[in-house]
């Protein structure tokens, strides 16, 4: 398979520079060969753009000064992907539905659908078209996963929940499980039963070994486009909103509602029952303990405004300084 | 399935008010239909009793004179529990032991357990009275699981590992894999082999995709009742206490000792060989690096008393102006 | 199975103790008996020495004289591990490959390997000599692992995972996941596909629930005797060096390097695009936002170098205390 750089171009809705040349795939500019397409996204690897060896490079206007063969791009990183879109063939090379997995006999898994050895499809569970699923995924009863879908190897799905159109759930990851309830008595804890659902929504895909507890009466749902990267926590009745990030190892503690176009970065906590708005972005390790308004940009433990919070990270070092300083002082007043 | 209002009141060895309606369910103040029993355990919401299309709430005697219809409870969220338990079908719709699961021969599984398809039972291993084992479980050798236990989906008890009694343990948790252990030398990092067992009490619950390493000689456990949320992890040779509450993401480092009725907050971590005393609560993202003794109340890292973190708190967003100040009065000083 | 306390000797080329007894196991000093030999490697447990039911005891020349039995070693710990080596058998106890795995035609494993029931591997992987492959483990097409090595339950190698020799990757344990790659765009998110590879090379572990994400379009490596424990996450065209010690809950983002010979403690977090060099140490959930330089012991968020984080810790616990002394001082100047 490959594609001439003016095919590309074309598909761009571009331009390109240099002789029409034959692309086979892509690589970094450190190690793409004559026959590959590179691209420049970060501006940290610009110095590259000399040395290497790529039969093109993706880059802006700007930067196409500097090599001879490119592919002119308002977005090189988006670019980048579609075109390695063209190239990319998806995991897996079974087709249909493999005898050695048990569906129950109530359950409608679509004729189009690929179902792998060791699958698990319980009671009055819906696959739907072309769904994808790969070996050891088990999909508890009443459960539905809507047409495009892929649930990689071992993925779980509880009772109940429901994954929309075009959606990803990488290995691992755990839908639906019991949120953690229980009610400390006289007599010892009593657990509350988690009777909920888990919603996932169209386009959405969550991390390898992530964990989305179900509701405890009512859901827990992850609202269209949004991203979950591997070993995140999103705990029982939360809500999070559309295209939103969750980097990995944040975790959402129980009944807390995230907005739309947000982005909690790797290991930040938030506790539950809080209310983080639209356009958050919170900075990684950040604790949050309360609510956050729309369009904020926060760090820290409490969070406070970016620049609060870059701050304290500068003088963070120089507490020990200070700390002398004063001491200093207070002899200096002493002595006066 | 309902049931009438004064069945549920007499249930509770309590009282209600209003007509004596059916309940076919449960639900939250929001979502309730007049079908519904609700209830009320954070006053944060008490304003949805004004709104509330719920059948019934169950409230404390004060909060039952905003309301027609309520069962009076003292303890709300303990009584929902109570009520919801009586409303909870299990998850899971099979029984027996399937065909397509791996049993060892020398394996002892009580015909009243249930043994989903591709479950694999070593050898020398027994499974106890209405055990639920669900698909993808794998049970080393050697490994016992006391009755009325469930092991949901791809569960791992790798070997020499005891489940005790009404034990849940979550999809995708790992109990018994190897600790850390490692003796760096001149002839580069040696393995420690890790041959020791892991313990689980009864009526304990681990969370999905957390992982409890063996010990290494000797054995790691969690004793009775205690509940460990998603994504944990508890490393070899720990013991954790009767009644104790880790929530999700905490790390605890190997050879440490929690208490009885403690809670560790989420993403906690706790360094090793230390010692937590009985009725510790410890701040969210804390890091714990010395011993705490027993009833304390702790946060931050390190970890000092609860009064100083919440101090510390509220201080920190104002530290670049401290820095400010600091500099001010020196400056001051040095024109006098 | 036994050895003589002589033998012990021999094997350790070192010497021992009093009487030369038989030893059949390895216990800890408070729980080991008379036919069990212990070890003292962490001075904490000295007072133990005066106390314990051991056999006989491994321990350094200099401690030596507080016990009758005594087995000499320079490295108690490292000669803990060797002798524990010896009574060690190793975990699972079945041999062949069995009739319940899937094998894809096109594979091609080694018929010394393991492979148990409900494993799945696919199109023209390579499984080679002696290599163990316990239940619910998927490897994907293009796969290669190495001699000796072992996937515990519920592994999952994506498409064109490699693992090398004399590896342990630990129960759960996700390899060659998409990295987390998208371009925010005007029409929306969009998905970079993740066509790379994973490495792992020899002597390698990687721990329960940890993932490892694929290279974009080039690598992601681990490179020999590195050790990775519990629910660590590597991003994708991440580069971790040999000898390198990643503690549980430590996350790695994308396109990191880290050197030889470091150690990330638990729950550290490091951003994405940074280098951080040989034998660094950085201390428990400390930030990392910026290259780390050789031989560095550091700490915190943002990291400083040891001295100062140790200050820092110290201090913490005095910032209420420095605030109102700084209020004091600027009253006393406000009066003068």
């Amino acid at each position: 398979m490959y594609y001439m750089l003016s095919e590309l171009a074309t598909f761009l809705n571009s331009s390109f520079k240099g002789n029409d040349i034959k692309i086979l795939g892509m690589n970094t500019l450190e190690k793409a060969n004559k026959n590959e397409l590179s691209f420049l996204a970060n501006p940290k690897y610009t110095h590259q753009l000399a040395t290497t060896q790529a039969g093109a490079v993706i880059v802006t206007e700007e930067h196409s000064k500097h090599i001879s063969h490119a592919l002119i791009s308002k977005e090189p990183y988006k670019d980048f992907g579609r075109i390695l879109s063209l190239f990319n063939k998806p995991q897996g090379s079974l087709q249909g539905i493999n005898p050695q997995a048990y569906i129950h006999p109530s359950a409608n898994v679509d004729p189009s659908a690929t179902v792998y050895p060791f699958v698990f499809i319980g009671e009055n569970s819906t696959i739907e078209k072309n769904v994808i699923i790969f070996p050891g995924v088990y999909i508890g009863e009443n459960s539905h996963v809507e047409e495009n879908s892929t649930l990689y190897p071992n993925v779980v799905l509880m009772a109940k929940t429901h994954v929309g159109k075009n959606c990803t759930i990488h290995p691992g990851a755990i839908l639906g499980s019991d949120g953690f309830g229980y009610a400390p008595t006289a007599q010892g804890i009593q657990k509350i039963p988690q009777v909920g659902t888990t919603v996932i929504k169209d386009n959405v895909e969550v991390g390898a070994n992530s964990t989305i507890d179900r509701g405890t009466l009512d859901s827990t749902c992850i609202n269209d486009n949004t991203k979950i990267d591997n070993l995140v926590q999103v705990g029982h009745n939360v809500s999070v909103g559309k295209n939103t990030f969750l980097i990995s190892q944040v975790g959402i503690s129980g009944s807390t509602t995230i907005g739309d176009n947000c982005t909690l970065a790797g290991q930040v906590g938030v506790a539950g029952h809080l209310k983080i708005g639209n356009n958050v972005t919170i900075a990684p390790q950040s604790g949050v303990a309360k609510d956050i308004s729309n369009g904020k940009v926060v760090g820290g433990t409490p969070t406070v405004d970016r620049q609060t919070y870059l701050k304290t990270l500068t003088l963070m070092p120089k507490y020990p300084e200070i700390f002398k300083r004063l001491t200093k002082i207070e002899k200096k007043l002493k002595n006066q």
